[in-house]
Order: structure tokens, then sequence, then C-alpha cells
């Protein structure tokens, strides 16, 4: 411990909508390598004390004077080691050499529908790419599945992720092997949106095999997760990262899963949620889609294809003000968005590049705020390319002297 | 037309409990062959007037004194060729030729729950086989599916034939080929009781294909349909046989089905009818499964298994009087079933060859009378035996001065 607030240059919050305080981010960034994810009794005292309070108290020299309920002496000695031992300004100068940052709930980046999570809730998220989260998560779907799946299993979760991208939704998955692989390559490949949600330091490469594809999502796409720098996945870790998918989504999709797998943790903590939970049948003999056949058999909906997600997952309207049109102004949009808006003509779409060109940026750029841009009701999707929506554009009719 | 009552040594009622009178049985008989299955017209009339009184409307020299509602001059007319050519006396000794009967509502063998239909009820049915078509039907179950399965649909079709028939449930289909086929061989080879409802005459073998295993199914189960002897099937009698194998049963399970599938037509009228309404999954990518679960996205189910079907239709209780235990006193019962019951020893289970020994009778008719006696609540099969059921039991030590 050590560093306070001041510390703006090594902070990595992203400079558009913080309103987090450096004091607080650096006491929740310092809470990440003290709390596990998903710890209640933490997050507790977290919304009893505030972060700063409790860090004090986990760090102050008297151990007896904390006044922390709850914690026997051998489980407390563990939180006090833990918070002694934490660097908060070696972490987010770590986040930020690595091009990321350390949100909040407060910054204007947090997504807030985590809230739902209430004690589970995460203390802060580490993120890297370019995005913003906010505006992702609000139109955003988990597809989550097997490691060791079928052929057909890796088919259906990639036409899932390619098919969801090209319908405007962000693709969140967990980057493991199999299934959640084949979701974000899908996405990836249709120059969509995808968030993948680790289970260990957004930093850490796990698993190895898949250097290239996080790497590739960080260009285009987002890559979250509870745990700080260099920190490495846990069975427990695992299991806990899923209640982050299902909180993030408007619903979770399930790709072959056998009784009693992790993605089925995902799917019940989405149905505690109240998000939609949906599963791909499957063969009745094969095992692997024994659990999501238990789920269908549940409460769970039988989806086959990204039509049938979309049009459930598209009626509700909670999370997302899409349906609504634009409930942002345009003048607080950041200056890109702005451009993207302008490049794009009154009638008919336009692809990526092109805007991205229009708009003197790159096409992952572009593509990330063109999703943002799709949440807040600006622009849609049409097969390759981006329109104007009907109510954006009677907008920029009205900014353009028409009527 | 011509023959009236009188001629019960044609007339193929069964002996047992039969309580319609023989002028009522040759009404029926005939307006099998002036009524097409499903009018619902003629349902109402024969409500309105009884059957003799119909029979005797269409048959009036002056058409313009019968004073039917409803039907043009044209259509009118078609009935009124159709009941004079109508001859129930050459039908009920065609049915007797073939080890046949017609049974007609309040038969003591007619099946209660046809009542369900309305005015789409059957006028009657003509039946082959040695079983007691109410007794079976008590304790029946639905299994159908597309004539051009995949191997896994018909892998599925014969292992839920085999299981439910293990667990003691009378297997009813529509003989067809494919999944309706690959139900019934199942059902016969776990030495089980199994139900064919046909949209033709009970001794037209249709299709010819299957002439072997609508042989087996007369002989080891029934052989049922509402059409006369020699009538051939057309595209409206499946689609209208369908209503009857939902109606019959306590639930319907579809095994692979393509959108707007005849299989459907029976899913659909199970769920009018609040019969149980169940779907086998598949792989989302086979069209043959999409109909399927396009069911599953409604009210179906997914069941997986026979253990799935049987918990969900063993749940309710209104169609038979299995789960309360006996309600017919021994005494009612026939000498076979009498016989068959005094062969159980008190504690444990034997196999039905051995039990039909003991009652000096055919494995086939004993099988027969052990599935009624299992709607009854007397038996129940347990592997590849059966035992007495602990309310049996009690009875048999009661009567055998036991206590």
């Amino acid at each position: 411990m050590g560093d306070g607030p001041g510390q703006r240059d090594t902070a990595g919050a992203p400079g558009r909508s913080a309103t987090v305080g450096e004091a607080e981010r650096f006491a929740r960034a310092a809470l990440t390598r003290v709390l596990e994810p998903g710890d209640e009794r933490g997050g507790r005292w977290l919304g009893e004390f505030g972060a700063q309070e409790l860090l004090a108290r986990l760090t102050a020299p008297d151990p007896d004077a904390t006044g922390l309920p709850g914690a026997g002496p051998r489980r407390f000695e563990s939180y006090r080691t833990r918070a002694a031992a934490a660097d908060p300004h070696r972490d987010l100068t770590a986040i930020a050499a690595a091009g990321g940052r350390f949100i909040c709930p407060g910054d204007g980046e947090w997504p807030t529908q985590l809230d739902d999570l209430g004690a589970a809730r995460p203390v802060g998220l580490w993120v890297r790419g370019r995005s913003d989260l906010r505006k992702w998560a609000l139109r955003s779907v988990a597809v989550v599945g097997a490691r060791a799946c079928t052929p057909y299993g890796a088919h259906m979760a990639a036409a899932l992720g390619s098919g969801l991208a090209e319908r405007g939704w962000v693709v969140v998955s967990g980057a493991a092997f199999g299934i959640d692989g084949a979701v974000h390559r899908g996405a990836l490949a249709a120059g969509g949106a995808t968030v993948a949600v680790l289970a260990c330091g957004v930093d850490v490469v796990y698993p190895r095999g898949h250097a290239e594809l996080i790497g590739r999502i960080v260009e285009q796409g987002l890559v979250i997760g509870e745990l700080p720098p260099g920190d490495h996945p846990t069975r427990s870790r695992f299991v806990l990262r899923n209640r982050v998918i299902a909180a993030l989504t408007r619903g979770t999709v399930v790709v072959e899963a056998e009784y009693r797998s992790g993605s089925l943790v995902t799917a019940r903590a989405a149905l505690r949620l109240g998000r939609y939970t949906m599963g791909v049948p499957g063969p009745a003999t094969s095992g692997l889609s024994a659990g999501v056949h238990e789920l269908l058999r549940g409460e769970g909906v039988l989806v086959t294809d990204a039509d049938e997600v979309a049009e459930l997952i598209g009626e509700i309207g909670d999370l997302a003000p899409a349906r609504r049109g634009p409930v942002l102004p345009r003048d607080l949009l950041d200056p890109v968005s702005k451009l993207l808006l302008e490049a794009l003509p009154a009638r008919g779409a336009v692809d990526s590049g092109h805007l991205a060109r229009g708009a003197g940026t790159t096409t992952d750029e572009a593509l990330g705020r063109l999703y943002e841009l799709h949440a807040l009701g600006f622009v849609e999707r049409l097969g390759d390319g981006w329109q104007l929506t009907r109510q954006a554009n009677r907008g920029t009719k009205a900014r353009r002297g028409g009527s």
C-alpha cells in the first residue's frame, strides 16, 4: 500500500466521462487484490464502509480496532495479508502499459446492470480494448458452452456469434476453448463486436492457445475481468466469472453443456437475475447436450438460430434505450462518433471500412463506435453495412436544415 | 342398406361387456361409410338424432323430408348416395372374418376419452387384436414422427417404444414408415403392448411394406381405425386419424418432424385436448427436427428418454385409476386375467411366458391381459417380468387367508 490520490497519469481511467475520484479508484484497485470475485461478505463491508474506509480498516496497524463484522480470526488475517501486499499504483501502471484501464461503479463506463449482483457485484473491472463497455453492454448477449465441444456445437457457436454480430448485438463469452472460442471467432469474422470476460488478469493469456484470439479481441472488441493484472485463474474464479457474464448481458445462450457444467452455472445465474436463458438443442443421445436439455426442460427457451435469439432478447427494453430512439444528445458524443454519423448518408447502408475512412480513423475504432451508436439507437446494422436509424435520420435532417 | 338388428352372430361385438344394442351397432357401422372421419356436421346430427334416426333420415325415399340442417343440396346428395350404398351386414361379417370387431360409444370396450373430441368423436372403431382397447388406452402414450426419418430419429423412436413398453405403457402410433414403424417395433421387441391407429380399413395393409409389422401388431397388440373394412387412406384421412391418436392417449411424443408436418397436427390436437405434448430434440441444423423444435419453443415439453416421458404423463391420474390401486373387483375380471393373477407369486416378478403357461394360454394373450391388468392397477412391469402391485398383493393375501 501507499500510493493515494493524485496519480492521474497512471490511473488508467477512461478520460471520457469518469466520475470516480482517484482515491476511490486506488482503493478499489487495491481491493481487487483483497476480495476474491463474488465475496459477498466483502461486498457487504464495501457497501457499509465504502472502499477507502474498508481498505483503511484492513490495513490498520491494530487488527483488533478494525471493527469488521462476520469474519473469523484466520479468515480475517488472510484479508489483512492480502491488503498489506496490494499495490494499486503498480497494478494501475501495469494496466495502463497494456493499453487498458480500471473502471469502477460510478464511472461513466461502468455497466450499471452489474449492480443487479448486489453484494456480489465486482469491486471494479479491468478492461482492455477501445470501446465503451457500458454502451456495448446495453445491447449484448452471452453465448457460452463446453470446452470439449463437438463439431456440431462449434458450428452452432460460430453461426450464433456471427449471426448475432450481424444483427448488431455485442457477443459476450469467456474466451475458453471450444464453444467460447468459436463464438468469439464467429463474431470477429462477421466484423462484429465481442467481449471476452476472463477469470484472470486481463493481461494474462489464458488459455495460452488463445493468445492470438485474445489479442484480436483486444483490438476489435473488449477483454475484461475482475482480477488484477498478472492474476491467474482458479476453479472458483471460473465459476464466479460466469455471474459477470450473466449479469452483463440481456440473455445467455448455452451451446452444448454436460450435466453440472460451468455453462449451466452461467445459465442459472442469468435466470436468477431475470435475464433470458436460452439453449441450443442437440441429439438426445449426446452427453454434451444433456445439460442444455435439462435447462430446456426447466425455464430455458429453445433457440436454433440468431434470429430466434434476437427476437427473444429484443423484446425487452429495460437495459437499452435502443427501441425508443436516441436518448443521448449528439453534442455529448465523442468526436469520432460524431464524424461517423456525419459520414452516414440519409438513406442506404455503408460498410464500416468506408465509414472509417470518412471519419479519418481505423476500421476497428469505427466498428467499436458503431456498436456503441447502435446501442444508443443512432445506427443499425444492415447485412455488411450500417445505416442511420429513422430517429437519427430525422435528427440529422433537422441539423442539415431538412424537414 | 337392409340388415337390421338380430344379426348377433355377425355383429362382431366383443362378448365381454358390450352394452350397445344391435340396431345401434348396425346403424353406426353403416354411418362409418357415410361420414368421413372428423365430420363435425355429421357428428352434430348424430348427437341430435341418434345413429338409427340419422341413418333413417339419410335413407328416406323423399330427400326433402329428412329435415337435416346445415348441408347444401349437392353435399346432402353425397351423404344420401353413401348411405344408400352402405351395407353394415357385409362390413360386420368382413370384420368378424378378419377376427375383429366393431365397437361403439356405450360399449364396455369404448375408450371414453375419445368423447373429448366432441362432434368430431369417431362414429365407432373397427378393431383387430385380442386385448381390451379401453383398458389399454388408460395407460397409453403416443409416439409419432416423420416417415423419412434419419437413423437418429429411428433410434430414438425404437428406444422410446421399448422403454415405454418396459415401464408398462401401451405405445400408440400410426404404423407409417419411419418413426411410427420404429416405435411399434421397439414396443414389440420389448414384449410390450402397442396400438396402431390406421387411416384406412383395419383389414387393409397400408403401407404394403408394413404387412408383416401390422400382422404382428394384430397378434400382440391392437390395430384400430374409423374406416370400414376395405377403405383406403386419403390425405385428409391421414390428417384426421391423428386426432384419434391424440385423444386416445395421455400424451403425444413427436420424434423428428418437419415444419407443418402431420405429426405436428397430432401434437397440436393433443395440446387442444389438454394432453401432454412432448418432443425429442435433435440437431438445430436438421430440417427433420425443425418442426419438433418449433413445438418445443411453444407449449411442448422436451424429453430425451422414456423415463422423462413416463415421469411427465405418470403425474396425471384423470384417465387411469392405476395410481389409486385396483378399482375393479376381481370377480369382474375375465377368466384368463384371473388365472394370470393366481399365477403371480406374492413376492417377486415372473416373465410373461411363464405366466402364460401357468394360466394355460399363449404368451401374446397373456401379454395383452397383463397390460390390461396393469392399467387397472393389479400388476406392474419390472424389467422383463411382471409382479403384483402392493394393493393387489394385499387383496390376494386376503383371499388366500393371509394377513
